[in-house]
């Protein structure tokens, strides 16, 4: 990648920043701005303060049209249709590639983070307050757009979780509030140290996971899986039941290696990066 | 689509050929030829039948590496490691292409059959025998290779089918021989004159069809679910509950159309002829 590419994250309460290999700034994302033009004007600036920048990168959350270069809808950042791409393009006369926060975590993770050295596809899997993922082929090109990869939001069939959204059980959200605590830690905490009620919890969260990740691996037979978001803190605690359950599904299949995620929160700046380094050069 | 492509489909007891837009000569598939020789040799001479061949696409089940055009192994034409592509160029100096019959079909029904002017990208499921899925981008570009989409071959986590393979639920073969019928087209015919354990088992498959598609819609987000297959023969009878399955999984998310194949036992023939295609401009 070169290095005179930003990368952005626009999170519901930060904006970070990825520039020449590092972590630039991080900034306050603007509140009530339904129209995005203030995150426009704010990035715009941002960018101004980077000598010789030749391409942005935006992630955001919520539904991207990653090719209109469209925010269609997202609930942390109250916007609704929003021509990202083209409010800063027409702001910084650089071009600009618009992208899904989680997709853009994929594409990180695919070069340089946890599959770096692997073939393959990659999905990523950031398990924290909710639930997406995202699949990047072997060149990390990005698969889906618009709602693809939100999981979370599908809901379960036939079984003990049967209407309720994936998230809900497969997440670090999801776990504490079926505790009853305020995030998933103390969770993992008390399952240690012995609580049978918090081990079936985890247990259950554990399973829904290797759900999840079953079928997509079935689809799409990656080469790794990172998994990320808060819950990856847990470490082992996490990944040895997840591996143990995923076997047992995919008995016969290749396994993909499951292992964590290796950009922690700088992902999606870092994979917003390399996506405008591939949009300048194909322009 | 040039109309100078030959599309083959190799399968296990024929071959059927696809040239100027229609189907052309069906022979039967050598038997006895772990290296494949035979084979090429046939397709050979089968291209030599038609003057001014420029490029032949090729699908083969089983387990197929597009990128290397190797298919890897294949139980029903005995096969492994067995090198398509360059037996056939070097017996006919014509590009060629392969990859898995499923994706060859996903091929066809998102350019010329059931998705053919719906947007995005599309999944095709041909429920039969076995249960495997491909997905095609809206440019119908197969997403993955090799174990990818071989759904059918996952085994059931927690619930009524746990330690199952997919596909000995999700199946028309599966379905028939879980009612003890030397096919499908009886369980249907038991359910419609009043039999309840047809019916249940008839649920059975529905829901765990339903199961298959709800992720792999999730993951994809595509515009077009086209379901084909001996068990697509039931129509309504398959699609409706098929569909209310779904829209309960789905609660909130855009759903696809989920409709029919197209292109029946052809579908193979013709996205092979399609790719064969797209090889050939590349080169």
């Amino acid at each position: 990648m070169d290095e005179d590419v930003l990368g952005v994250d626009v999170g519901g309460t930060a904006i970070k920043t990825w520039w020449h290999g590092g972590a630039g700034p991080t900034v306050p994302t603007p509140k009530g701005d339904p129209t995005g033009e203030r995150t426009a004007d704010l990035l715009a600036g941002l960018a101004a303060g980077f000598p010789g920048v030749a391409a942005i990168g935006v992630a955001t959350p919520g539904i991207v049209d990653d090719e209109a270069g469209v925010t269609r809808m997202s609930v942390n950042l109250g916007w609704q249709e929003v021509p990202v791409r083209d409010l800063l393009e027409s702001r910084t006369g650089v071009p600009v590639a618009l992208t899904h926060d989680v997709r853009a975590g994929a594409v990180a993770e695919r070069l340089t983070g946890a599959g770096a050295g692997r073939p393959g596809a990659l999905v990523f899997a950031p398990v924290g307050t909710g639930l997406a993922l995202a699949v990047v082929d072997a060149d990390a090109r990005p698969i889906g757009t618009g709602w693809a990869g939100e999981v979370g939001q599908l809901r379960f069939g036939p079984g003990p979780h049967r209407g309720l959204r994936v998230e809900e059980v497969a997440s670090a959200g999801g776990l504490a509030l079926r505790y009853g605590a305020p995030e998933a830690a103390p969770v993992l905490a008390a399952m240690q140290a012995g609580d049978a009620v918090a081990a079936e919890r985890w247990r259950e969260t554990v399973d829904a996971l290797a759900e999840v990740l079953a079928w997509t691996i079935a689809l799409i037979a990656p080469g790794t899986v990172a998994v990320g978001g808060g819950l990856a803190r847990a470490g082992d605690a996490l990944l040895d039941p997840l591996r143990a359950a995923l076997a047992e599904r995919l008995a016969g299949f290749p396994e993909p290696v499951v292992v964590p995620a290796a950009h922690g929160t700088a992902a999606a700046a870092i994979g917003a990066a390399h996506l405008a380094d591939v949009r300048r050069r194909s322009r």
